[in-house]
């Protein structure tokens, strides 16, 4: 059972340990608790839908690497993760979802017992889940401990990914693949958008040659007509109209590794601004693709597309894309780097980047997109869907 | 466009909004930040997949009420609130994701335009989404205004459900009875359990007796053979067995507002020991059902669910239900009552449940479950999935 869950081997969970340990002592940390769930999957293995209560994983520089979760998930814990029972830690039952007492009171007491109380404790002071009160837990009840925000810390040990990683993120490519082509099967006028997103799921949690599908970080995000000037709005039962464009931003998962891809869909026959739109965001891909090597940095990237962009007379006031891999809900960046024009990060090989120049309007919207690796002679991307305005 | 996106009356809202500028009264805060999506939601309609940035709704009682958050996500602001445009306040997007800069800084100097600068503010500090971070950002930039912690402040509001939010919960309840007859006609020994789930999906968002699906907040859950000893696992892509049991945790959604119902599902003969709990948890729904009317409590609930429990030889250490309503990820419950002992919280007419008398042994696990409104004269269950070990 175990062997079946996990997702890397033994050696490779190591080497991240070792890595992030070598970053704690860089950043003057003895121990560091972590909330992201996309990192402690990452460190460990541990992957389950428990994020809603608290639970955290907590790794600390003189070898200490424990889970701590409530009760009923630590089952769970030892089927995902090589770690030994004993450092499947758990609180009880009445500390969930009660103003009277909190889990990370009780973790205090426990990190009091391993020699904790006045170490320097890192925290991941910016990551959903790790809530205010989390945090002002900890400090009044470890008052002589040392803490410090480290969001990022992990995080940045996961931009380079491994060979295994790679083919993951591959996978999830050719689901995205067959969503697709499962879209431009079925689209039609009157249908009604969450009968085409029953669709999108369907195809991408059945998979795609051979591949299964996992639940990706976002759910379908569909943008027809105005809606298409917002970003982030979800289904509803209304039809897809004919002459109407719609963005559909995408993304499928294998193994928590993410291939996004977003396309524009019209119904109909598109007006000359989808046409030309299309032209200028192709341009933009083609040049970014080029762009995706060691030694350029995001800045670059984002400098080079919006100098394409303005050549032809558009501009876009947002960030065009952050990397991505494994993730969790609400998202699935990693949240460290990002393509915008004030950001240094240098590219290394093996980073991975959801490369986004989608442009929103004041009442119509096109989103193309792809999911890119840095090669070492530029991008090469994740997926093959059609780079074009899809017409039905 | 926005009266389709609308889900509730004007007045609906203001009645909302008047609700909990009386329980801010009550509990002496000049202004509230709402951070919870679904609070948002309740309170201003706003709906989008954006909470994976910083956003929240502002509340005061001397008459504000506006939305912040990403410039690129105040189009959705405009289409799904009744909130005039000079009441959606967006930050610039290098507040995006950046160590250098926070959103709540942002915020906090509209909030010193505003008055609030030495005024008493409440917080949602144990909200997924309002990171330590955010808080920190907020008391630095804010030294003169007084901040408490009102969590659960608005849930509370959200308790009682109004006749509307009810016929949205029972349309979710249909969609799920959907569900399970497709699961019933889909699942057979050697099918991949993400096969499964990508019929889940589809029958859930497609909808059922012309009620559209919405995206749960939970993800479907299985758990099969040994997994099933583990609350929370997600699937893979390994085959169903044949004489294996596995408890489907799954829940359906319309307009955000949910409809949860677990079931257990054994493919073959299910040997004595699914059959004996199936009969035990049979007549503590029965049991329960009866109690879920004004004036009883939460503890009574869950004291005569444990008592029939011990009657037959089984015990369960965690909380068995919590109050559900409109909820995002990654939790439809409202995080306010739970059913457990020491929760003495009396029950309201048309409160709603998730009845949860899930067990988890080693190495099993058997779920039946129910949503529950409490009626004048007992319970109502919003859904009506049969209610039994589901064999085939």
């Amino acid at each position: 059972m175990k062997k079946e869950r996990r997702r890397f081997s033994k050696e490779e969970y190591l080497a991240r340990q070792l890595k992030v340990r070598q970053s704690m002592n860089a950043s003057n940390v003895d121990a560091l608790i972590i909330y992201d769930p996309a990192n402690m999957f990452w460190l460990t293995g541990y992957d389950g839908w428990s994020f809603y209560v608290h639970q955290c994983v907590v790794i600390s520089t003189n070898g200490d690497l424990f889970w701590y979760g409530r009760g009923i998930d630590a089952k769970g814990a030892e089927l995902t993760t090589d770690l030994k029972l004993k450092n499947i830690l758990s609180y009880p039952d009445d500390y969930v979802m009660t103003p009277e007492k909190h889990p990370m009171e009780h973790l205090a007491g426990i990190l009091k017992e391993k020699g904790f109380s006045n170490k320097r404790i890192g925290l991941e002071k910016d990551n959903y889940y790790f809530s205010a009160r989390a945090a002002e837990s900890l400090y009044s009840s470890l008052p002589d401990a040392t803490f410090s925000d480290h969001t990022g810390l992990i995080n940045w040990q996961r931009a380079v990914k491994s060979e295994t990683e790679i083919t993951y993120m591959k996978r999830a490519g050719k689901v995205i693949e067959g969503v697709y082509e499962r879209v431009m099967q079925v689209a039609e006028p009157g249908m009604r958008k969450n009968d085409l997103v029953a669709e999108i799921y369907h195809a991408g949690v059945k998979g795609h040659q051979g591949h299964y599908g996992d639940y990706a970080s976002f759910v379908p995000l569909i943008g027809a007509g105005e809606e298409a000037a917002a970003c982030h709005m979800t289904w509803n039962d209304e039809p897809l109209k004919n002459n109407e464009g719609m963005f559909l931003e995408l993304g499928a998962a294998y193994a928590r590794y993410h291939c996004p891809c977003s396309r524009t869909l019209f119904l109909g026959t598109p007006p000359q601004q989808y046409l030309d739109i299309e032209k200028v965001i192709n341009e933009c891909i083609e040049n970014a693709i080029g762009m995706f090597k060691p030694g350029n940095t995001c800045a670059q990237i984002s400098d080079n597309f919006t100098a394409t962009l303005k050549k032809y007379g558009y501009e876009k006031n947002n960030r065009c894309g952050y990397p991505i891999g494994c993730s969790y809900p609400p998202d699935w960046g990693e949240r460290t780097m990002s393509l915008r024009g004030n950001d240094q990060t240098v590219l290394e090989e093996n980073m991975t980047f959801h490369f986004m120049p989608a442009i929103w309007f004041d009442d119509w919207g096109f989103e193309m997109t792809e999911s890119i690796r840095v090669g070492s002679n530029g991008g090469e991307c994740l997926s093959a869907v059609p780079r074009k305005l899809l017409v039905k």
